[in-house]
């Protein structure tokens, strides 16, 4: 999957993440509307509604980006249906061409890591059968419990070709608390960047490994280090747009070759149209806004990658 | 609900928790026969196989013990039938009295922990009305991102009186990857520590807080030195039994007054009839099996406190 993901990259120019993560007060009155008349202000009708709301974002900018990143938070908060309406939407992006990043930052031990590995990026047995029950390409996790957490999902990795994202060093501004605690005269993510380099030489594609890490747009410095220390890791960068992290800041996370980093942006492709700069689209072609968002944020990246 | 889980203690006279972690191979055949022939070998089969398992269990066990801990993981490996399982596990227990803790180790930044914070603990809003999704009392929650991923846990947890364990240091053996790393002469589990009695001191029940600690019962001897730190904080105890934990390892999670602790095991009591030791209940009257290993789990806990 992260050869699939660089040959993506490469057909569309674009190192860009639509993030498909729905609040539901993101999704245009109309297309709530139908969604209520249909199943009721129910979690279904919520359902409907983040699930019409997504199709109609990745119908629109399919053809530009590479990939997608569905945060399943933000399905999960509709309990049942809510998950349902995740899946449906890894199955429709899959459909489309579109590597599906399931942004589900787990992490467990063992045999519980192993579930959640099967679950979201492998097959599950039941008697003589078996089943993809997300079946997402790559899935972000969460390092804390060490190795006995990653190597569960390294090994699904392995046996399926799919792919995952370390939380190294997150977007937020609280981040710092304990990502950057100085271990030895040097902080924690550093550390953390150097094991996702490592369990990442365990299962190498073509020029990248399957094994990447989460480096937030906010922390430039950081991101520049972090390059050096992981060279074969691809680097999901969220943080750009919406939490502040621009085009020139992200020149460091890629490597000489152009490549090596995806640059994630949810609120502001999904909820382009709420922005003044694209009002114009407004409400009924929410989409088309979030497709001329794809295009100035790829031509925005582009051009601080040129300088 | 911190409240009512002592009280539950105090009741019962155990601080015990049932791991609801229902691993496929734990489902006597007759169950699984039962489950595939009414939904044949699919996930919605497997999905029936661990709820009839788990409610065996439950209705043989849930005067012993005042909480169960249904890990979500077991649950969402099998899709979306598999986490209703999971939500029927949690409303089943409900009914029968017993405090839930969802051992989900969920953990984002800002707006993704509040819908992780509202999908399990809190209400969504739906136009005019809200919803309950998962609904349970406790959930683990995951750290590594900070106050800005704990906040949103704490905000909810205020609203609907729930409450959360946070993970401190886990029972697994590379655990000591980075949560043992030393920071200007300590370890960072400490700090996390510090952190928990800080957010616990937010929200206070009556003499113990809603904010909790996850500390494995394979680290006594940091265990000792989290209870001092954070003395108003329920310590769950993973790792007893099948993990290595025993009776005389976990006096000092507990306090002087008894409480402060409770201890789970998973597979040592769902599974217990594949232990030489309860053989003799065969595998028709497993959840039998499982009565016993809370007995006898509770007479070796109360044996340690009391000594």
């Amino acid at each position: 999957m992260i050869n699939q993901l660089v040959k993506n990259i490469k057909k569309t120019e674009a190192p860009i993440v639509v993030g498909l993560d729905p609040m539901l007060s993101y999704v245009p009155e109309h297309v709530q509307k139908k969604a209520f008349e249909e199943y009721g202000e129910t979690l279904e009708g919520a359902a409907e509604a983040i699930w019409q709301f997504n199709k109609a974002i990745v119908d629109q900018t399919y053809d530009l980006v590479p990939a997608v990143k569905p945060q399943i938070a933000m399905y999960e908060q509709f309990g049942i249906p809510g998950l349902a309406a995740f899946k449906k939407t890894v199955d429709y992006c899959k459909e489309k061409g579109l590597v599906v990043i399931g942004d589900i930052k787990r992490g467990d031990i063992g045999s519980t890591s192993a579930a959640y590995a099967v679950g979201h990026l492998g097959r599950v047995q039941v008697g003589s059968q078996s089943y993809v029950p997300f079946d997402e390409d790559f899935a972000t996790v969460n390092p804390y419990l060490g190795s006995d957490g990653v190597n569960p999902f390294l090994k699904v990795c392995k046996e399926e070709k799919k792919g995952m994202f370390i939380l190294v060093k997150t977007s937020n501004p609280s981040s710092g608390e304990f990502q950057d605690q100085m271990i030895d005269g040097r902080p924690l993510y550093e550390l953390i960047g150097e094991k996702v380099a490592a369990w990442g030489e365990e299962h190498m594609g073509e020029e990248y490994s399957y094994v990447g890490a989460v480096v937030g747009a906010t922390y430039p410095e950081m991101g520049k280090i972090l390059r050096k220390i992981m060279p074969k890791a691809y680097i999901l960068v969220p943080g750009y747009g919406a939490q502040g992290g621009q085009g020139k800041d992200l020149v460091h996370f890629f490597n000489e070759d152009g490549l090596g980093a995806i640059v994630n942006s949810s609120r502001g492709i999904i909820a382009a149209y709420k922005q003044e700069k694209y009002a114009k689209y407004g409400e009924e072609a929410f989409a088309e806004a979030s497709r001329a968002a794809v295009e100035d944020m790829a031509a925005d990246i582009r051009g601080a990658l040129r300088r």
